[in-house]
């Protein structure tokens, strides 16, 4: 189902959606046999909504792939996530939530450790503490080049987004890191004629900052890679005639909801309770918000088991908040698996949840991995659930006589 | 799959398929927590047929998708729905059961009313009764014009199916109805070079209509719009060597199973045991049965959950006589649901049994929405139910060695 099909089927109407993703949802037992995290959680809000909703799996980019966040998103946002593709610098550089314009081409910056003959001798510097990557970043930003403008925002240690900005630039750049030591670093090379004035912009930028850097042991070097600019998809307005709101406290999340075109709301402080906060105050403003919980992909990531059930219990006390909006339409699932014992992402279907009043209610009184398993929404790519929940919202009307 | 690959696997079989389509089968309960119209139909037989089945749920286009009659049931086909498009003016004529040939052009036809401006203040003529209509349509049929054919066939009230006949007629054309009141018709305008014959044929007949119905108060012009010829879709014969037959009383049915090149069977009466008798009554010239009951879609349009299931016990209560023809394989589905609470089509998944003595039988003694989430056929597209009915008969041979 293209886009353009679903574009002409839909019809406007009053009602609201709810898109609640919880990072890296799903999960693992601990031990064979086992409950996961969500279904070790206790959480009574959330059963009580499953027993009147439709479950099922999704998976964000087919069988067997584990998909990063920015991948994630876009699928549980219903794009596809291997047509729609956001390149690493974008990524990074959405990730400190600088806001990337339609010309500027960002990459992912390191700050490395190189000896006199310019070979690496560590890629990382040996991960120089966040405070002298700052200072570092400042020394970056006094950097000129007539006829573009350069942008360095840190990350963290020595990680930092790259931005470069002038009209008519293309992002067909190979990187400068090596990856492995023991190798010089590399010069930018433009991969076809119209990105050659972004390979000499960032090859003069490059040129400074070894200058700059010289004396700075152990960050006596930087190297950019996986130059992308921001991909354009088709929004959420143009899609589907919405007024969106995305409630996301990390800068990632924030950038590819800005994305699709979503209008990124301010969080006045940084707990998921504050996230919902911001849902009520913003209430009549938009007919779909979507909601990011970060903290369960960290404690997955972590290999935190009880630090992940913790959060999704945090999330179930939160809910009757939500509930008492009386959202058309509420989805709550996850943009990918993070089990615990694995301390990673995973390719594990990821449990999903659909309310909604003319939802056909699977009366499964549990939301969780297997109870999923038995739903009506089945194992479905995880770009489905958007146009199954325009159609519950009564925002597609019917295909043909 | 596409119809080659599995075309070139089609082998020769002595068995019978039966395709029992009870038209917007799926449903919804009154009440959260309640029984949908087939779970409260009190059903023995296809309890007792599906306890010896494959149970599923079948979607027509796509999640979140709902289909009209037309796409419904070229899915259930075996069709994609989406790729195979049937025009609006087509099924209009379909409905009507006019036989179009290929080098038709049928148009769907509107009476409606407009001052001395020619500026339309009625759409629908104050939807005259059909009496009248039919009168006014025997105006229209002495339209006469060199080098085409014309037909009118009333459907209902201010409802009508027009078709030109002509070689090397196209159906890229403009519609006449401004679709608003206080607009003037419009002309048909042709949508590129080839379609410039048959947009001048249509606006002669336009203007002769013109002034046959210039005194007839509050009918006295008309409307075409969704100018479109029959598409060509390969047909069961071609791609299945089956010789199909099809027992449907209303003509939208039977003009979509002409279509697929089903001999369309001759029903004496118009009752659901008339369209059984007519199936026992050519059992022994077909090898593939299509079976159409319209009354489950009509009452679940029109709000009526108790019609809805009365209809759907009339079936059950009729399966004695299927079974005792002793099909290889029986499908039992729907094209689409038409849940009584929502007075329409809806995008829900329908309910679908396979049997045959070759299937994996589910075990599950109920055929319901509910029970059919845990049939092995899981959540699929409709359009795939055809191979697998045909591999059960015996129709589909081994892929590679």
């Amino acid at each position: 189902m293209d886009f353009k099909f679903l574009q002409e089927l839909i019809v406007p109407a009053q009602t609201k959606i709810v898109l609640l993703i919880l990072d890296g949802l799903g999960g693992l037992p601990l031990e064979p046999g086992g409950k996961t995290e969500l279904e070790t959680a206790c959480t009574p809000n959330l059963d009580g909504l499953a027993v009147k909703s439709a479950l099922g799996l999704t998976q964000p980019a087919g069988p067997g792939i584990t998909v990063g966040s920015g991948p994630g998103h876009l699928a549980i946002f219903g794009y596809d996530p291997i047509k729609y593709e956001i390149g690493r610098g974008a990524l990074e550089a959405l990730g400190v939530d600088f806001e990337l314009g339609p010309d500027d081409v960002a990459a992912r910056g390191n700050f490395c450790s190189v000896d006199e003959r310019g070979v690496i001798t560590d890629r990382r510097a040996g991960r120089i503490p966040t405070a002298v990557g700052q200072e570092l970043a400042g020394l970056l930003r006094t950097i000129k080049v007539d006829g573009v403008e350069f942008f360095v925002e840190m990350v963290k240690e020595h990680r930092f987004a790259f931005v470069m900005r002038a009209p008519g630039l293309s992002d067909a750049l190979s990187g400068t890191d090596p990856l492995k030591v023991g190798a010089s670093t590399l010069s930018v090379r433009a991969l076809n004629c119209e990105s050659e004035k972004a390979a000499h912009y960032a090859n003069q930028f490059i040129e400074q900052a070894r200058c700059l850097l010289a004396d700075k042991q152990p960050a006596n070097m930087i190297t950019l890679r996986g130059f992308a600019k921001l991909p354009r998809i088709p929004t959420y307005p143009e899609l589907y005639g919405l007024h969106p709101a995305a409630i996301a406290i990390n800068g990632m999340y924030r950038g590819v909801a800005r994305l699709a075109g979503m209008e990124v709301l301010q969080v006045c402080g940084d707990t998921i309770a504050d996230e919902f906060a911001t849902l009520e105050a913003c209430w009549h403003d938009f007919d779909f918000f979507y909601m990011h919980v970060k903290k369960t992909d960290t404690f997955g990531e972590a290999g935190d088991f009880a630090g992940k059930v913790s959060v999704i219990e945090e999330v179930d006390a939160l809910m009757p908040r939500l509930l008492a909006l009386d959202p058309d339409v509420i989805i709550v699932g996850g943009d990918h698996s993070s089990p615990a014992v694995l301390k990673s992402h995973s390719w594990h279907p990821v449990p999903v949840l659909l309310y909604g009043r003319h939802v056909r209610a699977d009366g499964i009184p549990e939301f969780g991995e297997h109870a999923c398993l038995h739903g009506s929404l089945g194992v479905l790519p995880a770009k489905h659930m958007i146009p199954i929940a325009l159609a519950n919202a009564g925002r597609i009307t019917k295909y043909g006589a």
